[in-house]
């Protein structure tokens, strides 16, 4: 596990200041495509050219089941993760549409779900385990299982950047793993279970009041992690948020940007930020998850969302959504004629 | 202008029905696509179908000149008007590269600026005039240079429908025009120029209350147009947002989607509500404005923006760059299974 704590890749300083200035140059009035400025500028500087591209994009969804669905946390039962994985497979769902679309890499990685599906093209077997153990009752995982599966997270990463990726998407299914996540927010973020649990897939209000007072248990059962992020991972899980936390770090590591999704995936940042506090460059946030909690963890981790559609779907299929943004940035940054090139006037 | 009254198509509420139906079968909790499915139900409506899509997009940019600007009101000088239509046409402007992108058809509709360009592809002339009138000292417009700029619109919407598109876009360029602009929405929303005028391009702090007084004399000098709509287009201009005004009208005549682009477009869109209010079912905003007043105007309107991302260039720039998510929104509507196609078990 030595690899989680080598450090990322520092942005090329050189890059961002030429691409500011390119910015600058670029026939439009200062500033008037907005965010979209900023991201080719941060990515000119995490891709150390002026003229930065997202072509290659690369999605790796981590699938996961979890003990602590026997606590009734969930409104569909965990044989829907299986079922799930079984449809990214087959083209039918959300970011596989998505991922066509985009004709970005889409694998998925079964770090754990309940019963394995047979080796078949576009699925990668990494399993720690068959599901975790209820984080209410006793820890998620064994040390062993942590490890498998951060490890699983580090060869995603290893993948994208074999294959010349210019983006990582880290896209999560587990039926339950909105308890896990929510969890990881209060234990780390020092945040209210009250504030912070959600619906999830869709649970009523009662169904939340449970939840919450689950979540606040399982606070209380791992306490004594009191501030060792991979310590809560490995208490809390699940396997396929510690793939993520490993995917990251590996991919800062790598020099590889990073869209986050949502919900899920932003609470395996918390714990990789934990560990590697200058990740940050490394990440940027699709957008603001319709599931309660998310608006308040991003906040806390001054992450601004690129978009605002009451999506709480996950599957990485926000960062799909948000991809054509940044390549539209990309795009307006290298191909828009400079004021010199266009002979247009500048300001009076 | 008796084509200004006809009404638009009503959408088709049958495929309404059948679209929300299909939203409820796909293979995700109720509700997790947010927004994008509300815009997959609203075009199959308008579409007529119950599987809508936006393939082919159409963008007409309408350029004008303003004789305001002599007023001191723009951060820019009018001939820029003049070149920055030429790099539309070279190809070296956002827009240029984002129609490209999006495999776009895009026109550039001189409707009136200062000095006419040579005939060209991709140059449509029909100008009303060699720029508007200055409205701080007189009308903007003749009533016969109105009825053209309208036309002008119209006949934009005729060769997009013709094209066969999926999608209206309008844009605009004219140095100045942030002050019709806002003309048009204290005089049309009853909004103040105190809170509603902007820096357009680029203006300072003092810049922009020498525009907030030039914007309250105008408001004065026109106070006779009451709540006329029409007669205040033409007292305050300017020949684009007629034709902007003109091209919205006539796309819901023939039954086709409009996605607005800014603070310009948004005020055509005012003047066009206030001559036929079922417009509101064709209008979808691409964005939130940075320019100052755009967020009070669209709260005003009910529109809800798909992106804020402090953009503030105009040109369709920022339709151009949420045309994706229309896109995306019916490639899920479409292309992914139902649970009865994946065999995937729905809530407990």
């Amino acid at each position: 596990m030595d690899w989680l704590s080598a450090p990322c890749v520092p942005p090329n300083q050189v890059m961002i200041e030429l691409a500011s200035l390119r910015q600058t140059q670029l026939t439009k009035p200062p500033q008037a495509l907005g965010d979209l400025e900023a991201l080719a500028i941060r990515l000119a500087g995490l891709q150390g050219r002026e003229q930065p591209s997202i072509e290659q994009v690369h999605i790796s969804i981590f699938a996961g089941d979890h003990g602590v669905v026997a606590e009734g946390v969930s409104a569909f039962p965990p044989a829907v993760t299986q079922q799930m994985v079984a449809n990214f497979l087959q083209g039918g769902a959300a970011i596989s549409v998505l991922a066509k679309s985009l004709q970005a890499n889409l694998e998925i990685i079964d770090t754990g779900i309940l019963e394995a599906l047979p080796a078949q093209k576009g699925l990668v077997i990494q399993r720690a385990g068959a599901g975790t153990a209820n984080s209410a009752q006793t820890e998620a995982m064994t040390s062993a299982q942590l490890q498998l599966a951060l490890q699983a997270g580090y060869e995603a990463a290893e993948r994208a950047h074999a294959s010349g990726a210019d983006l990582f998407i880290g896209g999560e299914m587990g039926i339950g793993n909105t308890t896990p996540a929510t969890v990881l927010y209060c234990a780390l973020l020092k945040l209210s279970p009250d504030t912070m649990t959600g619906a999830g897939t869709g649970l009523d209000s009662a169904g939340i009041a449970h939840k919450t007072r689950v979540i606040e248990r399982i606070l209380q059962r791992h306490a004594a992690c009191a501030d060792d992020a991979l310590a809560w991972l490995r208490c809390a899980g699940g396997f396929e948020i510690a793939a993520l936390t490993g995917a990251y770090l590996h991919a800062g590591q790598l020099g590889l940007a990073i869209l986050l999704d949502g919900f899920i995936t932003t609470a395996a940042a918390v714990v990789a930020l934990q560990v590697q506090p200058a990740l940050k460059d490394w990440l940027f946030l699709s957008h603001a998850s319709a599931e309660r909690g998310h608006t308040q963890a991003i906040a806390h981790l001054g992450l601004q969302p690129l978009l605002d559609l009451n999506l709480r779907l996950g599957e990485g299929s926000g960062a799909a959504i948000a991809v054509p943004l940044l390549r539209q940035a990309c795009l307006l940054h290298n191909q828009m004629a400079t004021f010199a090139e266009a002979a247009v006037a500048g300001k009076l």
